[in-house]
């Protein structure tokens, strides 16, 4: 029976910096008819990314912040439940942006795209096969590019895009060094994901690790975390070396913008680039990726970690969860 | 004759940050006589250029530093007046690396170039027609490709470099904003190098001004400061934008690495680019633009201006003359 309400975890005040689960709370709420072209999705799992720190927060972004009072945008998967769309039926499974809620009700251009890898189980779509996978593909192949034989470095090494990135880059012939926090983590790195070092950021002996780690420089630095491991990259940075913002993970808020040494010289003197990334400018190589991490993962020559919270009431803290770097994997939230 | 001596001015201590007059001391030596392929440039007009401050300082850097006691690496323009090498014959005019001397001992490696335009003044090949006019062309045609109709903005744009930079743009449909020090500079830029804004960045209004001057936004930024001046276009770049550093000329010292707010997060919310960039990385392009800024000072497109110091012994003190910013045009010592 096609359900008439929907739970759903609103933006309740305007975080600043990182946002915490006072910041949300949540509500049922009657679901409309159906109009033309519309399509009702239950949520199967809602994911829990960093992007969304950028999201709510008031300065400008590359996208509208979520207005307070409104669903919390978020990535999803969940089966077609009701269509008023000849291009989805019911039973099809799709991921998109349909908002941490247990249905919703959604215009076509909010579905990414139809989960077709039956095989593999769906909440991939939301960390190796969604936007983490392609952001680490994209990262690595539309902005790095990193040359066989080189070095390359990822922050939060171990996390849903990190742990990615090191795969794909040893792919291409790689050195690769993965940063993470604690030892575990950065144990995790080497044993898990196949890095050739891993490096705990927490460690008094860090920049002498890393030094260690990268005896010919840093060609290629894809960066989650800007801050002090940010820093001690940079000081590593070789002729020519490109480094890829996709994140500030170690940044607990920008208001005002923190200071850190200046970047010009290194740049300067080794003619380095350093360059922000939204995976999502490339959408257009979205399937392409998708297909080929996706037989990656099939054949086990690309291995994911998953953390899964439960019911729609655990979504509220999981972004703060993500900045502490309590989870072990990339972070979902399994709907009840 | 040929003369059997040189004067020459020789690095006598190593400064640390920017070499002051005391730093160099004049010295006349005897020349050995040419070897096969070598050749002897009578200098008439050596160079002082922003880049020389990285030549001598200690800290790793593009170049191996020169050394304590030898003479000071340096461009310089002047005739052959004797040669042992077929491809060089006396009475031609040579620019390229022969130190700051009066009379230089040169392997043909040293020679940049023939200056060709006998209709010119030969000091052209120290600026317009030299590395200041090839960096701005480089540094604009290869890396920041600004697209028409955007806004260039550069630093020290009354400047060798910055003015060129300013009047290449134009000439790409850029509208142009030149930063400079002084409410006379920032004229200039606008009356004497067609710039569509000058700024004054000691103004105590800088920022207002710089924010009036690019409504839209910064897309292309050409950096010859680092700086507060740079802090201030960061915040004004635009989506796509691209951030050429060239020079960190407001920076008294890199030794230790001063701070300054972090770029990570306006280069990720707008997807902007940060490189560093050698003009020399593209000496493939060096005729081509040589030629091509030749014809526009011939017909008068592209204006300059040259700030000359007379003898050999005006030399140590003019790296710190840039620095300074007193000086009103490229900086030229001409040989007495």
């Amino acid at each position: 029976m096609v359900p008439t309400s929907t739970r759903q975890v609103v933006l309740a005040s305007r975080p600043v910096g990182i946002p915490q689960a006072e910041h949300f709370e949540l509500r049922n709420s009657r679901l409309p008819s159906l109009q033309d072209g519309q399509i009702l999705v239950r949520n199967s799992y809602l994911s829990a990314d960093p992007a969304m720190r950028g999201w709510v927060n008031e300065s400008a972004n590359y996208s509208e912040p979520v207005p307070v009072g409104a669903v919390m945008r978020a990535l999803a998967v969940g089966e077609v439940i009701d269509s008023r769309n000849p291009n989805y039926r019911r039973g099809e499974l799709v991921t998109g942006l349909f908002g941490w809620q247990d249905v919703a009700l959604v215009e076509p251009a909010a579905i990414w795209r139809k989960v077709t890898e039956a095989d593999l189980p769906p909440s991939l779509s939301l960390g190796v096969l969604g936007l983490p996978g392609f952001t680490a593909w994209a990262g690595l192949h539309r902005i790095l590019r990193p040359r066989t034989g080189g070095t390359l470095v990822v922050s939060t090494a171990a996390g849903a895009v990190g742990s990615t990135v090191g795969q794909l880059a040893a792919r291409l012939g790689c050195r690769t060094v993965g940063i993470a926090g604690g030892p575990a983590k950065a144990a995790a790195c080497v044993e898990e994901f196949g890095f050739d070092v891993g490096l705990d950021y927490r460690s008094t002996r860090f920049e002498d690790d890393l030094r260690a780690a990268t005896p010919d420089g840093v060609d290629a630095y894809f960066d989650n975390t800007s801050g002090p491991i940010t820093d001690a990259v940079t000081r590593r940075l070789a002729p020519r070396a490109a480094v890829l913002v996709c994140g500030t993970a170690s940044i607990q808020s920008w208001d005002p913008v923190p200071t850190g040494p200046r970047v010009e010289r290194a740049l300067l003197t080794k003619r380095a680039r350093m360059e922000g990334f939204l995976a999502l400018d490339h959408f257009d190589a979205f399937e392409e990726a998708i297909s080929e991490l996706a037989s990656l993962v099939r054949t086990g020559a690309l291995a994911y970690r998953e953390h899964t919270l439960h019911g729609l009431e655990s979504a509220p803290g999981s972004i703060a969860m993500l900045y502490s770097g309590e989870n072990t994997g990339k972070l979902v939230i399994q709907v009840e």
